[in-house]
């Protein structure tokens, strides 16, 4: 090792290693904190418990293990979404470009959880704010000198305030991860890395902010359960805005004729929408933000109901539609099903998860084809899935359940689509303008992989050549 | 989006969300029976608790919430096994044909689900019956008037209605699936999606019905912990029935030859059998209904240690009988182990558990290379895997289990294999005599994929010309 | 079936169950178990309960229950890490030796949780001994006279025995699997079994038994939550010591340059490093050995951040050293970093967290370079990412935490770094010197696949022909 590193290396430990760290307002540690909250009196949970010996001799103590474990359980579920986006992403797309897409997720989902770490978390929870915006200041908010309020069901959850940090880490990453799906195949990477960046920090939690964090949305009587707008929709729109400043892939819209540009890699593709499947149950069952056995159970059923109604709505409509039995959009349609019951997966009967999903895996599959009809080149069909089923989703909680207002719905689903999709317009559109957002034709052509890292995705196979391809592109 | 599906989806809404639907005997929202619930006093559960507040206060509503949320996990790792299925099924089989065995895949979880809770889970537990068949009703049974029967242990079990419900139908689908296996390559897409649907509604639940439902093989003192033949075997037999009408892939067994069809990605048929592996962890540790430390467990350590021990044995197996240590038959070793386990993982000794895993992993082997001495041609092994081995793991249970009688194992482990072997043969028999079971010469050529799903599962790669492919074929 | 074999499979049967077999030590089922301690009176567990059925019916019981499943949980997360190994490994390397990697991997996960069952987990945890090699007996200590002394909290863990076993054996075989990664390529594949197995058998466990089964490390002082030295570092150890051994594949180093052989597959690769990822969660959440509130969440938190600091870390120093945005470094980077938090997770501030992971990000990617001009060929970078990175996370304990000796941390990561390459530089020599360890220059030209195993990973795919392969290869 050379000795210019040796010394980046011993500088980043001394720095870090720092106890007059100036960032250690993010610090704590278990240990640290449990000893000073045996010592304290247990004020702050309500008057039952006067000590908190008290309270963990408390049944109550026990339920608060059991809510916090499942909440970490559905944390882990969620992280398996993850895995589901890059495999679901870069199997739809072609060959040339699935390290590409690899690797944006891989940048996405770790910047995502550290700049959430530091910031993301007490933005989207700011404690007491004017309802549109808010910041409760750097890091995790963890009071060192208050464990028994962090660690406690003082915090306001029946789970700490790291389990509470973790789940929503977890769902912090979705949105820009959506949006790498709907540029892939022509984007420059380090403007992708910024606007995604920008999106996480000032976007996602802002707009997460307005509902879950007690803002202006929650305030009317809006309802979305786990996300269909607050995640997905975000996703969607923010995918949308990109696209139309980025333009189509080339050739994907010639002489008035789509040429379809084929997944290069279905069983990949499965593998994401299946993992993403899986999560999902995290993703709804961990939003019952407790292990309360009425609603979680219920949840699952709803979610998994949504997804199969989906799959098999999609595949009757692919089939009338399209004259086939195409397997992505069969698989688009799972992830429909459960887009749409994200919302109100814990408000709307059994039969109404089914009504939900099959409506949504038939708007999947016509939404797909409009934005092509448009020539909105979307080459994992993301905007439809999370962007329109998205809306879908939160506006049938108004329709189905009577607890809440269909107009309030839409307002809420409206409100947040159009912040998110003009501030990426905004954002975007200023990375356009000055750093550049697309690669050159070249790049494009010879897949971003080589261009950007190097790398070939399967580099022991010979690719067809572009000339034979259009044999089987519809 | 053209007008008629403006239409089609307006009119699907209002369907599902008049009130007076038809259908309301399947709904039930979670946050209006628990209302109901609080009002009522809580006559259903014995006499413990005379009002539902006391019991949720007691710690037996803990054991409650515990027991539930593992019965949910243990449901999301079953799902985690269809997507083993459909990686292993497609891994093991021709590239032309992956995306066929997907979408097969897809459709029959999709629909074994939806199926399940319209009829399937009321055919399998119907209540009191006549111990062969009966029905409960459409829906999964839920009585809005009686939130406390069906929300707490007065059900009959430690866990929600819903929890039992996605459990089971998580199970539900995995037979037909079993059979996507065996036929793959050959069979007409329809075709197929109409028996898995006539298996799914009135063979697995019927034969399910006879043990798990309370019927006659129950009233005798059959034990099947899990599934070696209820699910498997069920699988297994259903599939020799369909092989045998349907015949073997061109070109296998020609001049007196087994010519073997390479798996065309293995790392794909392994992911496919450690997702199978990782899954039957929630199959076998959710089977005890409980989270009971003791019987959960042991149940881990017995079903690990029989797939270890299948692998070990099938790999020493094929290299003394076939001189080779293909890796297929060493993943197909791990299932055989698995299927042969779960039977009696709750009974046998740990010791025992390693001998039936390494039985196991020798009969797999044996049955496979015997299966095409007889030119049946089953192309992932999947008659030998859950076929023949859920009638070793059941029979075994009478052997190494000084509680079960070897008589009755093997009375009910063929009394359901014969049921599902001659129901398929009736069942595929009239299909194929009507609508046709085989696909022609040339789409078999060409390969599913591209005949009838106009997918290719990689296009950006040119495949090996059929003659090349025999090079290595052996 | 021939005669032959079913006479074997009838002497197994009779073997195994005759109830006077020799392994019956081994052995012992739950529900005898249970019949026993429901007969016995509770002596073992403290004075606080006089019978079983008094601890049963406290919630000390029901913390009981809950902290055994998610342990159980935890251990089926540690066995997706083995999935994780299996296509990491796999997709990091050739296509032409992808069948071996995994047949590999299988044959050491199988053959591990065996071994440690049958001698390992005695070895590894042998009660009072010497604290330096201890041996408890063969099986894994099940006393079917005591059975509350070893199903309820008074065996010392708040899980049974079996949960135990079962959590430590899935990490038992990840030492070997990643020796398997270094070696790669070009090794015979009964030398490395038979490696694998002694390494299993006589160096993880005893330099395991140092510290987790209370010897003379834990007497010092020592600190390894779970498992940089112990488990990553004897990997990554013992792997430099067979890559000395066995030397660099054929032409990677040639005329003075590095000429790169890429990675076959990089989204397996991916998949693999995200089930890791995932995995970790219980590796690192499950060595709290108890679903404590406080502590597992910090632990998901800790374990989070590092593993997406190390990734982002490792982006960065792959763009300034290599000017590249090489995909396999950022996947290095978020094993890197979780290899770093391993040993601290649950002792480090959240800031320290970030600073480890990131430094391992660093870390992983000079080492990788720096062994690379070394000449010594690790095809996945295994010694850097677990054996460098182990020994980083756990000095980096001494110097994070005030409450733990840099001086022992260093002291004893050395320690068992050395015992296990040592180890294996002797065991691996005599092998080499004996049976031979490197495969014919023939058969690693061919690759392991068609040589050993007559697989093809992808038969229905034509390679690139290797002198193609140069064009893109670094």
């Amino acid at each position: 090792m050379k000795l210019r590193y040796g010394i980046i290396l011993t500088a980043l430990v001394l720095l870090f290693a720092d106890p007059a760290s100036a960032f250690t307002d993010v610090a704590g540690t278990a240990t640290e904190s449990v000893e000073v909250a045996e010592e304290n009196t247990f004020q702050a949970y309500g008057n039952e418990y006067s000590t908190l010996d008290e309270f963990k001799a408390s049944t109550d103590y026990i339920k608060f293990i059991i809510d916090n474990l499942w909440i970490l359980i559905a944390a882990f579920m969620v992280l398996m979404m993850h895995l589901g986006f890059a495999t679901v992403e870069s199997g739809l797309t072609q060959a040339k470009n699935a390290v590409n897409v690899i690797y944006k997720n891989v940048f996405i989902l770790t910047i995502g959880i550290i700049l959430y770490a530091f910031i993301g978390f007490q933005i989207m929870y700011p404690g007491d704010f004017n309802g549109f915006f808010g910041f409760g200041g750097f890091g995790i908010g963890f009071d060192a000198s208050d464990p028994i309020g962090m660690l406690t069901p003082a915090y306001g959850l029946d789970m700490t305030i790291w389990t509470d940090f973790i789940f929503q880490a977890m769902f912090a990453a979705t949105a820009a991860t959506i949006v790498s799906g709907c540029v892939t195949g022509r984007i420059k990477l380090s403007s992708f890395m910024l606007f995604g960046v920008l999106l996480l920090a000032f976007a996602y939690p802002v707009t997460g902010s307005w509902h879950w964090g007690g803002g202006w949305l929650s305030e009317l009587g809006f309802y979305d359960f786990a996300g269909s707008t607050l995640v997905h929709a975000v996703g969607g729109f923010a995918g949308l805005a990109c696209v139309l400043l980025l333009g189509s892939r080339t050739g994907k819209y010639k002489d008035g004729k789509v040429h379809g540009i084929p997944a290069h890699n279905i069983p990949l593709a499965t593998i994401g929408v299946f993992l993403l499947f899986l999560g999902w149950f995290g993703f709804n069952g961990g939003s019952v933000l407790s292990a309360d056995p009425e609603t979680v159970s219920y949840v699952f059923v709803t979610t998994a109901l949504a997804a199969c109604a989906g799959a098999l709505a999609s595949m009757i409509t692919t089939q009338v539609v399209m004259k086939s039995l195409d397997a992505p959009m069969a698989l688009n349609g799972i992830l429909a099903g459960l887009v749409g019951i994200t919302a109100g997966a814990d408000v709307v009967s059994l039969m109404d998860a089914v009504a939900i999903g099959a409506i949504a895996g038939v708007i999947v599959v016509l939404s797909i084809l409009m934005f092509d009809k448009l020539r909105i080149d979307d080459p994992v069909g993301a905007i439809s899935v999370h962007g329109v089923c998205g809306i879908w989703g939160t506006v049938a909680v108004g329709i189905f359940s009577a607890d809440y207002s269909f107009g309030i719905q839409l307002l809420g689903t409206l409100s947040i689509a159009a912040y998110t999709f003009i501030f990426s317009l905004i954002v975007f559109g200023a990375i356009k303008y000055t750093l550049g957002v697309r690669v050159s034709k070249e790049v494009e052509s010879d897949g971003l992989d080589i261009s950007e890292h190097k790398n070939h995705a399967y580099p022991d196979f010979s690719p067809v050549k572009t000339s034979e391809l259009g044999a089987f592109a519809d």
